[in-house]
């Protein structure tokens, strides 16, 4: 049986490099043999795909060391009530300056993802300060600007540059060299082992200081927060949602004993499986 | 003397209706006979303009209440030492969809700022599904794709239509109805008075369970913690800034207390100053 992985397309994307890694770790668990991957065009409709069972899992950004959270992916995941978590990975970010132009000097325009021009823009104004700098909706839909003049470039990674054969004038452009994006594989089968659980709430009293008794109940069980994240409930201004990701597996009597106590300070609460972290190793590059 | 205003341009931004608020604002306090608005091309380079003394305020999004916050405001807060918060405003966010075609059906693209096209995604997948979503930097700057085709659209407030005087085809297209959007104003003034104070802080165990005290701290004092925020230190995965709003004043005797505890048990810890929440009235549409 095929088994389908939905991610952030076209071909080139950070998103894609994490589903071959992904592919890459199912082959060598002995899983590999027919992985189909899907790209689509947004975030959103990568999470809808594996929500509505068109794929059997779905690759999803999640957090970015520079950057922070992906909100899309947080609010997705509170929405579509069957998601879970199977496991986790961490993608190492390394920005390519891709463009005809012969040199930095003659180059107009920047293409690129906004989160991608925002994690090079210490170096783009630096090198290129007088280029205008112009979002598109994935790093490889940048690179479709190249076609147009010798004056453009595109922030992208040095696999997409060799994947459409394009020239690369600069490389590790960014301005953080440890830049890192967190990855989740969703899926709609419930999956209760690994070393992390993420959840998240709502609070009856509508204010963040009645956070305080949660983050007490975590820590009289021992169990060690690793990320909080806050969005807004959409309702009201004022009114937020915690996202939480906790070092606990969701059959460690701690976490079960601390569940039960969240349920009753929270006002909605949902769990999102627990997963454990994929190893990224260098295959993923030779095998698009 | 001019006070000088920085804001996220072009004219007819959601940014130039809050600066256009400010200074209805200021005027009825009887300080708005000579105030001067300067549009800059981010939110990042409009907080930069401030910082480097270039204007006297600058406005600034920091929160909308759908899409949650804005990461490049708290960021820069954070970056730039000396910018402290004067006042805060909250603007109602009604979006219009902006276009020369006749119907709906004819619409092929629809070009908006990110955040203006997320808030109508419901809206925009009933009513044109084929559209093609193209993000632009801000609401206005789509309004330049208009001229190209009658197949082409643009989401932004009904007073940017009028302003360049546009057709709107449907107003209110906002998926959630209570739609609003907080905004800073700052300055490099030092402001202690007023029932919020803002700040933030780095914990020294690079964990958010460390989290825990500060929250304590502020419960013991019985000071309500509006808003919680975290944001990457940008050094590595999994370390966080911690970004708070408090009702409470800088001279209030229990936030004094509560800050002096807060500085034993955080890392870094930077107080962006205590200020008011300017009302909004219907004047600023009838004075661009």
């Amino acid at each position: 049986m095929t088994l389908s992985i939905a991610y952030l397309g076209p071909q080139g994307t950070y998103s894609e490099q994490a589903a071959l890694a992904y592919r890459h770790w199912l082959a060598s668990q002995g899983a590999g043999d027919a992985v189909e991957l899907r790209a689509y065009p947004s975030i959103l409709q990568t999470i809808r795909a594996v929500a509505a069972a068109e794929v059997d899992r779905a690759i999803a950004p999640v957090e970015n060391s520079i950057e922070g959270s992906v909100t899309v992916t947080l609010d997705a995941l509170w929405q579509f009530e069957t998601l879970r978590i199977q496991q986790t990975l961490i993608l190492p970010i390394i920005h390519s300056l891709i463009t005809y132009a012969p040199d930095l000097a003659a180059i107009e325009m920047v293409y690129s993802h906004p989160q991608a021009l925002g994690q090079c823009q210490g170096w783009l104004l630096r090198q290129c300060p007088r280029a205008k700098q112009i979002p598109t909706r994935s790093t490889t839909e940048a690179l479709e600007h190249l076609e147009s003049a010798p004056t453009t470039a595109a922030i992208a990674s040095q696999w997409a540059a060799e994947l459409y054969q394009l020239p690369t004038l600069a490389i590790a452009i960014n301005d953080q060299p440890d830049n890192c994006t967190k990855f989740w594989v969703l899926g709609t089968t419930e999956h209760n082992v690994g070393q992390y659980t993420s959840l998240a709430f709502s609070l009856p009293v509508n204010a963040p200081g009645a956070l305080l008794k949660p983050l007490q109940i975590l820590a009289t069980e021992g169990i060690n927060l690793s990320r909080i994240e806050s969005r807004p409930t959409k309702r009201s201004l004022g009114e937020y949602l915690f996202f939480i990701d906790v070092e606990a597996s969701a059959t460690d009597p701690r976490l079960q004993t601390g569940l039960q106590a969240l349920m009753t300070c929270t006002e909605t609460i949902k769990v999102f499986g627990s997963y454990s972290a994929i190893p990224i190793t260098p295959g993923p590059k030779a095998e698009p």
